[in-house]
């Protein structure tokens, strides 16, 4: 069962400060455990359990090794849907200063009354990683708020830059009460289909990954234009993928046309560098650029959603920077990694009447500065190249190997995915990868993805390789 | 200037465990004072400070009195937009463990795998609280996003109803993923007019309290209801507020028929048991009754919004206890107070398919475990009721004094407001109190809303009626 040919040996660790961990996983009972399933059970009687795993010990957990409630200990290559940044922390030292416990106990309202060191640590943790063009920032408490008022943002720009001036008129006051246009303007975003943008009912309306996310709720009639299918690796199918580009493209002009045409204008384009949850489908930077063009020739805004590719994992702080454009955005959404929710946006695009009770949670602010140092430190983002480059090497190999049941390996950074044969198949074997000790995630119909933390080494590479290669070997 | 008619002598305090705080108000500099136009100027930098008031040092906040970064102390019957409830404590027991430092580092997926503690902590804090008939609890991470998950499992259960299942149907899986009914149905919540639910677009598609927030954005064709506009107080004016009350009844019901017509039913609706953000508007309890009564006569479920409300500050820990009704609801959502966001619902409204990264922060019920253990071991509630009374007492007695310039004194508990002559005057009350060492913050056109902490004693009303009557003196 075992094939030899791909065993790779490890390294020794070199153990820095946040790396205290395990040295490989350590399965006691099968996933989920005895006490697992009696914690679900008791959760069951307070809430719905149908998307429960486990229970988790994170007290236990250490760097890449996430423990679970019946001691099982595993490596962790999904953390906890792609947002655990340097992997699990034992403790950090700003807990033992007095005025760390202020910030976490005394929750402000900050669109009001932030606290003294707000400005400062925006600056340290934010602001010092913000994508190119962009200087202001808003914080928000989750990903799909992110992207909520990002839309917004990009709604009050498109509707100041068609008044001329940002001054209502008495009409736009009274028929926005009762949610009538002009008030409520019939403005539209682009979404593609595939894409994944959050939950709440704005977001929903350009998510499209799953029909199980949007089911039953009602929706905006806004345009949806297709991704682009490509064929990997990229640069050996560039002909065949350069036209599928190419024809998206086109629709998307089409579709703006269309919906403008339609009473609705598009005020805002929305897309993922790499679509995760629509199954890791990655474009091109051309593409990325002549989108762009598009936003700009038709007066629509660009807003990237790096709520799951940002934070470093394609081995760039946001992966749009692999597009390599000064001017790539009008507008970048964020979260998970990130620790607090939020999007930067261009001097233009102005967050006015942006606000809620909380805006973020400074709490998450302190911890971001603490991650960013580690990372610097740490230099993770060239450590997540490195390991990135030998875990889709192996995912070449592995391919390789089981034609029949892999293909597509992709990735930028240890932002990596592959296909499939089938569905059961790839279910199949994420529970088998589990049990022997490794966590891992689907993602789009058949993929699995791998979105391990940026301190995931190439000898924690390794070890993913050699228990993948086994459940591989008995699915084959 | 000051009317010696209605000074109040302050009683010794008796100083709990909680409650080490400061004697009175201290004002240095105006406010803002130069350190926080230096902060606000630096922040400015980063993003948009329309609404910053002052920056705050929470480290020498205590109990009832907020201190800014000049020194200033104030009184502070505002609480950061009515979020702070057991004032602002120095410091938690908790912080010293090990493991509620895990809690606050290794932030997990709640929806997949939850930390051991975490069934535990539901039902000591958010279980412990429940409203009547409700079992059930979801957390989010803000007000918004509650209302929204909230919304998404009305339109769920309605569509279940209405398909005699849940099995969705070929023709609803492919049209849902285009945002095209049967699969994103053309379902509406009904709202009323003056009520505020958030931000987000499915949320501020029921909002309506001003134009501000909704001006320039996309919105849904729902119906919006009046909402009775009483005569205070309530007990004086029996006969005009419940032909008020039935008339808004009435057109709740003609509207539920006519979107019903129109191919839009009324999934739901969602009230205030007190409209905040729009003017602090109050309705009997015989209104919400049969209110609640409709909502049954037309299959709607009935979503009671207590983000504002809740929490204790109406005497009672739910504002709808008032009403005296052993179902009163569908669905209760939440936030602020209760320090995480969320949603109780009952069984039937099984919040299938609510899901995303984060579902909440489970330290924040950490912290929610302590504040409810100090509001029962306080009997904050009673303390609440008292110094509502005295505060409602107060305002009548200045209402008596200043017939010009106050009228409409109302409240629940500490839940209090009053309407001032207009909007000018009022923002130069604010203004004027806050310099005097009062903070205070206004809702509607031109009503003052009382939103102490729950640890607001009859010494603090005393307190801020001496200040308040002064600064009327300055206004009559």
């Amino acid at each position: 069962m075992i094939s030899p040919c791909c065993r790779y040996v490890s390294k020794a660790a070199a153990k820095t400060q946040m790396e205290f961990e395990y040295d490989g996983p350590s399965m006691k009972t099968e996933v989920p455990g005895p006490r697992s399933k009696e914690l679900t059970k008791q959760l069951g009687e307070i809430q719905n359990v149908g998307a429960i795993n486990f229970f988790c010990n994170y007290e236990e957990s250490r760097g890449n090794y996430l423990v679970d409630v019946d001691g099982n200990r595993m490596l962790d290559v999904y953390t906890q849907i792609s947002s655990i940044p340097i992997g699990y922390p034992a403790e950090f030292p700003m807990f033992t200063s007095f005025s760390s416990q202020s910030a976490f106990v005394n929750r402000p309202a900050l669109g009001i009354m932030p606290p003294e060191n707000f400005p400062e640590k925006l600056a340290e943790s934010l602001l010092s990683v913000a994508p190119s063009g962009m200087s202001r920032v808003q914080t928000m408490a989750c990903g799909s708020c992110s992207n909520e008022n990002a839309y917004k943002a990009m709604f009050i720009w498109y509707r100041n830059k068609e008044r001329g001036h940002n001054i209502p008129s008495d009409e736009d006051v009274s028929s926005c009460m009762i949610n009538q246009s002009p008030g409520c303007p019939d403005f539209s975003i682009l979404s593609f289909m595939g894409g994944f943008h959050g939950r709440t009912m704005g977001c929903l309306a350009t998510t499209h990954s799953k029909a199980i996310h949007k089911l039953d709720v009602p929706s905006f009639d806004w345009p949806i234009a297709p991704f682009p299918k490509l064929k990997y690796p990229l640069e050996e199918f560039t002909r065949e993928n350069a036209q599928e580009e190419a024809r998206c493209l086109e629709e998307v002009e089409d579709l703006i046309v269309q919906w403008r045409q339609k009473g609705r204008p598009v005020a805002g384009i929305v897309i993922e560098p790499i679509q995760a949850e629509g199954g890791d489908n990655h474009a091109t930077p051309d593409f990325f650029k002549k989108l762009r063009n598009i936003a700009h020739k038709h007066g629509s805004a660009f807003h990237v959603d790096e709520v799951q590719t940002g934070g470093g994992a394609t081995g760039k702080f946001w992966a749009h920077e692999h597009w390599g454009m000064d001017d790539p955005a009008d507008i970048v959404s964020f979260s998970k990694k990130m620790l607090t929710g939020g999007f930067y946006h261009k001097d233009e695009l102005q967050a006015y009447r942006i606000f809620n009770t909380w805006m973020g949670d400074p709490s998450k602010n302190l911890f971001l500065a603490e991650v960013l140092n580690v990372i610097r430190r740490e230099n993770l983002l060239e450590e997540v190249t490195r390991s990135g480059k030998t875990l889709l090497q192996g995912l070449y190999q592995l391919q390789d190997q089981y034609p029949n049941l892999l293909s597509s390996a992709r990735g930028q950074g240890t932002f990596c995915a592959i296909d499939i044969r089938d569905d059961a198949t790839r279910n199949s074997i994420l529970l088998k990868a589990r049990d022997k000790g490794v966590l891992l995630g689907g993602c789009g119909d058949r993929s699995i993805r791998f979105r391990p933390a940026l301190v995931f080494k190439e000898y924690h590479v390794h070890m993913f390789l050699n228990v993948f290669s086994d459940v591989l070997a008995e699915h084959n």
